[in-house]
């Protein structure tokens, strides 16, 4: 890097009517109108989040006669009243398609998905069938495919499992996953209804990538169960506990058969896959694919009479339609408030992959999601899921991409989808008897891959290496330690480096870009030149607080104090300095410590006989620093820019006064 | 406020010349050199907290021959061998006279600060010796007066009770406290060689002013016990607890005797202090009025054996010097790790409170003290201190205070002091037999008036309301809960608050102030004038991320498409926005949600028929925003400032290529 430039200072050489122009805009910095208070501002946001975008509709709403504010009414809440009005042949038909192959792929994924969350098959695909209804008549995206989903299906247990263990008691565990579907759905539709959506960006982009590839993983690792036909498996979800029962198992009773018909069925079900990728023409075979596998593989057993040779089948599969499940829900009881937290995180959970896949498909067709009206029906589709034996559904990545490529219209294909799953329920059942369970493993394991998203991940690298650290965070923490525990990591990290960047108590020195009066960092810019005699000083912080601000000064008066020592001992004729000018264009705020702070540089600096001027104050930092009265302790040296800053400040304070006078 | 003046966009009208300086500079903007990754900045920032200041020493040891070096190293060690040559009698007189002054201060004080710390009084003595003559040699304040202190007091038997009872074994719980005390003094020597002062700027000006306080007044509350000669009182240090049980103390037993006695000399000392403030000359009359007071009312007692009639006394205080304490240290056992987190809590509080008051008083004499070596010291005299019977000591702002006002020159007034303390307890401590409990009491009620700082909380109220909330918080936590609670509360406000302040999703518009090129918020500058079809947004958040990047961009969308509407229905003939132009110069950082976040902004923007430009985009954000191509994507619309942004940004894609090629 080339040393930038010097450039000689004369502040005498400015025209007299710049000046008195320079020293009126600098009484506008400092007499600027009072800011915004504290709690002022706080209820103006308040307003803008949760009242306006209410008050616009309720006014329009007013200026309506009567019958037809009742219409717009329901028409906001049920978005079907108003696209089901251009419904046509022509689009049923695309949704047809698209439903009946969302159905062929959602009815193995569902038994699966259902197994994994420990509950009995039939559940999974109640879940199938009342969400998506619901869902149908109040949701605002038009190809998002509702059920139950992986990762929601691994989060539920690994939380609920610690109050009631599955296998001991059933009935029991059920209740309390039927009961956290429903806090789960509260929840959802609460952070709709007083606009909370802003709670779902709480996960990063980079903690969502790793937490949903540590989940595929540990959901692949508990898929070996079912693979390997192993009876006693354990409860814990990380890599080292499931990695010993395996092996353990392995060298006790397990069956190859197993392995085999799902290894096979797996080839199958990636092979269709490939061919799918190949030709777009195909992309309804990898779709039916799992169907087909379960078919065959059901057939195959059931004519080989494989389940005695050690095949382990699903059996029994309870038929007919979702029961009630209201008396089910334990709304008190000593373990309420654990369910209520475990529902709390996988509503978070499961709003944040529902409007995930939701946002990155209706971006694709160019319309905009309502994401607090989709959080309304999120909830709303849980609650009464809770009611009808359904456990928590939201919108799955691989069956709206499945829909998507359909080519389906509206939500009606999710309408065809619950009543192919309802016939299924009703005549099918009894045919799943034989169905193994190696193929539902198999099914669960093919639909992983698309979960581990590596290229986003290199992505997050090449830009943000915090940012990766988040996400390797997330993925280790799922893998090693717990779900839960993984995402707290995330999101703990995610904010510590928020923080870090906002208080980091760095300062960057700037110079003149040449050819303007604008002043940047030498270090982006090299060309940039200093002016001999004054240092220019940007804090690198956004917060001039009590955690930075003492450090920030020593690391100034250092810096001040060594440079002129270096440059006198080398003997360059270096000039001293006269004037520290304080670049405080990126400060957001400043507290009680960073005032103190200022004041104590001020102080130091003028006892080595150098002027401290601010330039650029935002508009709260000039408010508490005049507050504060620092401001008069400086000798009134606040200036809008830097270049007006090192045009005056150097000035003796009385030849000031006049000026500025 | 008047609305802003609207000023004619023409950006035809500028100079070729001065177009192609621009687009030069635009090039610069986008051509900067690749910034430190983060661990290159991660390893300089280490490297210069931890290693260049003793780099600095070692380079300048290495210059010196052999016998120098050890001399230089021991000096650096020991502050004492610098500043004892240049010792002469005229300062030994005047240390004599401020060491005797804080002695007489310190006895009282001390017993009391032991009962407080529910510990034999003789420990409080002990603590008076030790440390100081250690921090004597090791030290670099002038000023400070080692001992123990009340905050510090509080604060240890609130944490060790937890463990164990000091009323049920007192024996047990003593080496808990001394093993606390080690431990601190670890923490602090290690804070102090690792360089980690920064640590102790965690506890922000506003949440010490009212942690201090607080616990004030929980002190108070705890003397209520010795005023009021209660025999059985609560362990509890909350207001709810204390209250509760003086109310049914005061029911059954107490006696009055004691209240008055206490009173009196309350009253006395309180009076003292009053016409030491009158008259500077007097300065003595407070500092002796605690001793005064014990002899007299100790000389009362005795005369009338007044302990017959229900005043409580001292009794036995263990004579002779410091005994060791080594052994009592207890390194193992299951409660050490909670021990050595107390010790963590009790380093921490202890530090800063030293560190506070060596800073104050060291800046009135205008010498600076160093934070590390400080630490140093303190965590030195601190693990000596466990070993000779001592808890945690630190510097005391009373004594301090003092010890300054009584002209003291250097730290042999400390060891005055601490000699003094030695000879009394060779000789006076059967003296104290007869010494009113209710004195000690009255001693310590009189030093918290100091410590509860009124205007400076209302300072902080004037400037800031959110650092207002902190010192409330932090008060009221102490108050109503527990010592430790309250801490917790303040910090975790403290950093809330910056979180809040740096992710705070608003955004400001922009204007050009009259007579410049300068582009400044127009709420903050009325006189700003906007530019028709053009839109300055600045972001008012540090860190464009996660939690803010889909808020911010949804206000700018809707404050783009919303006030175009409002234009066109006031049939004002506003232009149609052709143009926004992101100033991003207070944007330190911005991850990959923030990146896709500007990626949708532009997308949605173009589909208005809106393009976007970067203005003055840091180092670090320039940088991502290159590496995820998004600079491409905007049609390389990015500019060193607002108004170069302003000139070029309008004009079609490829008449900009031709200026900027």
């Amino acid at each position: 890097m080339a040393a930038p430039a010097m450039e000689t200072f004369r502040p005498e050489e400015i025209p007299d009517l710049e000046k008195s122009g320079q020293a009126e805009r600098a009484q506008w910095v400092l007499n600027a109108p009072e800011p915004p208070g504290a709690w002022r501002e706080l209820i103006h946001s308040g307003r803008e989040t949760f009242l306006r975008p209410c008050g616009n509709k309720l006014l329009a709403l007013k200026n309506q006669p009567g019958p037809e504010q009742v219409v717009l009414f329901l028409q906001g809440i049920f978005p079907i009243l108003v696209w089901c009005r251009s419904y046509t042949v022509k689009k049923f038909k695309n949704d047809l398609l698209a439903g009946l192959t969302i159905a062929s792929l959602c009815i193995p994924q569902s038994i699966g998905y259902a197994t994994l969350a420990k509950l009995d098959p039939q559940y999974g695909l109640y879940t199938s069938v009342v969400p998506p209804l619901i869902y149908a008549v109040m949701g605002t995206s038009r190809e998002i495919a509702i059920g139950p989903v992986a990762v929601v299906s691994l989060l539920l247990p690994s939380m609920i499992q610690k109050l009631q263990d599955p296998v001991a008691d059933p009935v029991s565990y059920t209740k309390l996953v039927l009961t956290a579907t429903f806090f789960a759905g509260i929840f959802q539709a609460a952070f709709g209804l007083f606009r909370l959506g802003f709670l779902v960006d709480f996960l990063s982009h980079a903690a969502i990538v790793g937490f949903v590839a540590g989940a595929a993983i540990v959901i692949g690792l508990q898929q070996l169960k079912g693979l390997l036909g192993i009876s006693h498996f354990t409860n814990k979800t990380d890599i080292i506990s499931v990695g010993e029962a395996v092996w353990s198992s392995v060298h006790h009773h397990w069956s190859p058969y197993n392995f085999i018909l799902g290894c096979s069925f797996l080839i199958f079900i990636l092979f269709t896959r490939f061919l799918g990728r190949r030709k777009k023409r195909l992309f309804w075979l990898p779709a039916i694919a799992p169907l087909l596998s379960v078919i065959l593989s059901t057939l195959i057993v059931f004519l080989t009479r494989a389940d005695k040779h050690g095949i382990k089948i699903v059996k029994h599969i309870k038929g007919g339609l979702n029961p009630s499940s209201l008396h089910q829900l334990q709304l008190d009881g000593p373990q309420v408030g654990e369910v209520a937290k475990a529902g709390l995180v996988v509503a978070v959970v499961a709003l944040t992959e529902a409007i995930a896949v939701g946002r990155s498909f209706s971006s694709m067709k160019g319309y905009n999601l309502d994401g607090n009206k989709e959080m309304v029906a999120m909830g709303f589709m849980n609650v009464i899921g809770s009611f009808t034996s359904c456990y928590v559904a939201t919108g799955s990545f691989s069956r709206t991409a499945v829909n998507f490529s359909a080519g389906c219209e509206t939500l009606v294909s999710n309408i065809v989808m619950a009543i192919t799953v309802i016939i299924s329920l009703q005549l099918f059942t009894k045919l799943l008897y034989f169905t193994p369970t190696a193929i539902l493993a198999s099914i669960i394991l093919s639909a992983l891959p698309g979960l581990i998203d590596l290229s986003a991940a290199y992505n997050i690298w090449k830009i943000d290496k915090l940012d990766f650290l988040t996400c390797i965070a997330a993925f280790f923490g799922v893998l090693f330690v717990s779900v839960e525990i993984g995402l707290l990591v995330a999101v703990g990290i995610s904010f510590a480096k928020i923080i870090l960047i906002s208080i980091r108590p760095g300062t960057e020195t700037l110079g003149r870009i040449p050819g303007t009066d604008v002043f940047c960092d030498i270090n982006q810019y090299p060309m940039a030149s200093k002016t001999p005699g004054v240092v220019i000083i940007r804090v690198k912080s956004a917060v001039l607080c009590f955690a930075n601000a003492n450090i920030i000064k020593e690391s100034i008066m250092k810096w001040v104090t060594e440079d002129q020592a270096e440059d006198t001992k080398a003997n360059v004729k270096g000039p001293n300095y006269k004037l520290v000018i304080l670049d405080t264009s990126g400060l957001m705020d400043i507290d009680t410590s960073g005032i103190a702070s200022l004041q104590e540089l001020h102080k130091n600096l003028t006892s080595h006989g150098i002027e401290l001027a601010i330039a650029n104050p935002r508009w709260q930092v000039i408010h508490k620093l005049r507050l504060a009265n620092f401001v008069g302790k400086i000798g009134g040296r606040v200036y809008l820019t830097v270049g007006e800053a090192m045009d005056n400040a150097a000035a003796p304070d009385a030849e000031r006064a006049t000026i500025q006078a």
